[in-house]
């Protein structure tokens, strides 16, 4: 019973995957000097990557964009360069694999959400740089 | 450069649930008696479930592993049943958004890779079970 339908239900990991690559080549049209974004800090609390307590510039955040974009689009592992958390996972490898699942998927659509969001905004301050914004 | 050809190479992610379903279709197809696994433990080491140390027979890995499917087809969380992990996870919020999405993305190749050779692993028992193995 749950599973009719397959083909047209898993277009839902889809669209996620797909609205975050529409607002990256939205940014990406939009910014057409990156390079102004340099030294731009983010803005609490508007910036949805602001909350991160790091002093990455908008440039940074630019180039991280694209970068997580790049890895959706080819759906692939960047091969030589798994980022490792230093966050005490051992307990995760205890989990029975139905809730890896459920937590790596729901983790997956919870970051690709708020990357979707940082590219919006990234783009508004950018118009903001530029002065379009008003 | 990096992002070319997307539509092809998204098919590595859309593949590797492809494989985990068409696996599970496979043990459905082969596993006519669902019940016959009530109370038949794993095998260890070739049981890739039995590492998990818990006391499910059988037809409890038969019954999550299309419990899984369902939720892949679907491709939706389960509304009101987003199984919560007891790992003390405060570290992974505080994660750059690249790192959390690399971790999650590699997380769920790696636990639908693991629900796949189980599918296969399930349906190898079953047929020892009812004596087709040999």
């Amino acid at each position: 019973m749950q599973s009719a339908e397959p083909k047209n239900q898993k277009s839902c990991l889809v669209a996620t995957l797909s609205r975050y690559t529409s607002a990256v080549r939205n940014m990406e049209h939009t910014i057409m000097l990156p390079s102004l974004l340099r030294d731009v800090p983010p803005k609490e609390p508007e910036d949805t990557f602001a909350a991160e307590g790091n002093n990455k510039d908008l440039y940074e955040y630019y180039l991280m964009l694209k970068s997580v974009r790049n890895v959706v689009e080819s759906g692939l592992m960047p091969p030589d360069e798994r980022k490792a958390l230093s966050a005490p996972l051992e307990t995760l490898e205890d989990s029975d694999p139905e809730t890896l699942f459920h937590f790596h998927l729901t983790g997956l659509f919870s970051v690709l959400n708020n990357l979707t969001t940082s590219s919006h905004v990234l783009t508004r301050r950018y118009k903001e740089v530029i002065g379009l914004s008003n």
